[in-house]
């Protein structure tokens, strides 16, 4: 989590909610109550554990939302008092809501939006709500949690109808602003400073352990800034190589190996990806092979992620490769996925993606060549689609390497 | 994450199953879907971020479940390959699903029941259910999620009737066995460790960062063998101090702060929880004031963990104390919670909770006083309610201590 200190207050949140209204235009909502909490992280910048939030889609009203917009809020005149807005005048069109526990930060976050502090949220917010369809996001939304809102919305003062929506914010996620595009170079800067200082103090070597790896890489991550690693760090030598996800154990390094590592370091909320595969002493034959070529199905990848290609014109570029050298079957995943906010979201490169690449979309290119009980190979980078081709982010060199 | 060396394959699991059998012939339903992650790893041991479980509750049929138990399958033979069954033999009413990136890991962690390698996991067990009332856990299942169930039952050959759960597992799981108390205990035991280290080596001190002082105290539970903080730790100096929870920034500890420190460490998948809070250099009145109020206070929530009371009796009793000093505003949070697989899980400490305790429940006892703008206490342990009271797992002296 970034901390008070770090916070920016800038425009980009309100920018995001007025793409947010016009995707609601579209969508035949009337609002849109959103629960998801990364999805309220990137339309506030609030980063507690719990919250919601209520966008009104129709652009010609002004006023303030609901029928009783003053009940318990704190909002206005803290913010107020904090100065801290930077548009100056509160949105109210939106409506955020938390609990006591974030009273203070939330203040701090989401200065530019009127604010309650009740419990549960996503039910005081439906309250507020105007007639007419209000969208739920019905990922995020448990069935459970349903079965109280529709309570809610019975007993409004306004006509309201839950409407299922899907995807509708993580739609707009996946085409980046030049902050977050700003925010994953420093998540993959940290990641590849991590791992040029790991290999240069000696850390992969024989006879430590996965563990000991994965745990020292994730220290020097945190040391460089970041809060946390995007997931559970990847580091998997010799025959544990060739399993896709793998949790480091006690298993020990020794020469000969392959060893994998797949790993991310979070900054300000976003995540970078990026794995490299080394090998420990003099390189085998079959290793160098299925290296060099995973090296030439990622280059094939990167090449492909153009503008106006698809999620699955680009997996086949990289797996075309892999598949006429004869490893097609020791490809057993997708070759890549957007990244942001969370460490998997869209848009997906795999071999059903209908997704077409925009430019700011940020994904990764990781195609692998496993063989079970001898060792993998895989090679990711994180990147941005631009109009001229892929925008490589994660700079750790790709070429074959031997570590002693 | 436990690493695949680290695993004890005994009947814990299969013995919390047959819990949860008798527990849906009282709740009406013929089978359960279980697709909270927490509560899969509950009821077989399983760590990995994708899987869904069915386990029927029929306790007369031995027969497989559902009526086609070979398709896909790769559990049975090689469970029997690794010998690794400590029961002998495959439990044939229920079946575990995940999907291929886990075949490798979960043929491990799950060699004592029928696995089943598809996705979605959810859809590919509700087509092997028997006809009847199939729980689901409502909490767990997003809308999104139900519609698909829905018309995978609607498919299925078998007349299935998807009936809502509320709680089924977790109110299983408010019960600790003692595989899982002593998971706590040494989860508490390197919170303790680490608290200590950190201390001795000087490391809250005037000078340093909250961030520092996190950043420190996590990296310490993380060598003494956590796999991770159980949650965001929480290190408030001075004003911050009053400020429930708040997350470590680059504001620096002085001379005359109160310092809160609310952390613990993930053992084996159980999480500790504690506070301790500090006091550096001369402290002042008030500082000792609300903390031995506070430490009073706690002693009273302590005694008061006795099995047959309520969570709600249990809050009183220290709350009482907190309100009869005029501070009854100022602890604005319940006393504690359960502890387990999740930080905070059943039951609850607060002063509307019904549950009752038993023996083998694990609670936090933490009271606060909180006085906004100067600083606040908090005091908290982790403990077993048994039936000659409240056994504390963290051991930490939580005496009024002054920290150069």
């Amino acid at each position: 989590m970034p901390a008070y200190d770090q916070i920016v207050t800038d425009r980009r949140h309100a920018r995001r909610r007025a793409l947010l209204r016009a995707v609601l235009v579209q969508s035949g909502v009337d609002a849109l109550l959103v629960t998801d909490l990364v999805n309220i992280r990137y339309l506030t910048g609030f980063t507690g554990s719990n919250a919601a939030l209520l966008v009104v889609g129709t652009d010609g009203e002004d006023g303030p939302v609901g029928p009783d917009s003053a009940g318990g809020s704190d909002g206005s005149s803290a913010a107020r008092r904090r100065g801290a807005t930077a548009s100056g005048d509160l949105d109210p069109r939106t409506r955020f809501c938390t609990d006591g526990r974030y009273t203070t930060q939330s203040a701090v976050e989401v200065p530019d939006l009127p604010r309650l502090i009740a419990r549960p949220c996503d039910l005081a917010l439906v309250r507020l709500a105007p007639s007419g369809a209000v969208g739920f996001e019905a990922r995020a939304v448990s069935v459970a949690d349903h079965g109280a809102l529709l309570e809610a919305a019975t007993q409004s003062r306004c006509a309201i109808d839950l409407a299922p929506t899907v995807d509708l914010v993580e739609g707009l996620r996946a085409v980046k602003d030049d902050a977050e595009i700003e925010a994953l170079r420093r998540a993959c800067a940290v990641a590849d400073r991590a791992l040029v200082e790991l290999i240069a103090a000696g850390g992969i070597r024989p006879g430590r352990t996965e563990r000991q790896v994965g745990l020292d890489l994730d220290q020097r991550m945190r040391e460089l800034g970041a809060s946390d690693p995007s997931f559970d760090t990847i580091v998997a030598a010799g025959a544990n190589s060739a399993i896709p996800h793998h949790s480091p154990t006690g298993a020990v390094l020794a020469t000969g190996d392959l060893v994998k590592l797949d790993f991310g370091a979070t900054v300000d909320g976003y995540h970078s990806d990026m794995t490299r595969t080394f090998v420990l002493g003099e390189p085998e034959g079959w290793q160098r092979e299925i290296y060099q070529l995973v090296q030439a199905a990622q280059a094939a990848g990167r090449s492909a992620c153009r503008v106006g290609a698809t999620g699955a014109d680009i997996d086949a570029a990289a797996r075309d490769v892999i598949t006429d050298a004869g490893y097609g079957a020791q490809f057993s995943h997708g070759l890549g996925h957007g990244v942001g906010l969370q460490i998997h979201e869209a848009p997906s490169l795999a071999r059903e993606s209908a997704s077409i690449m925009v430019p700011q979309m940020c994904v990764t290119v990781e195609p692998g060549v496993y063989l079970p009980g001898r060792g993998g190979v895989r090679i990711e980078d994180s990147g941005v689609i631009r109009a001229d081709g892929y925008d490589v982010l994660t700079q750790t060199s790709k070429e074959f390497r031997v570590l002693a």
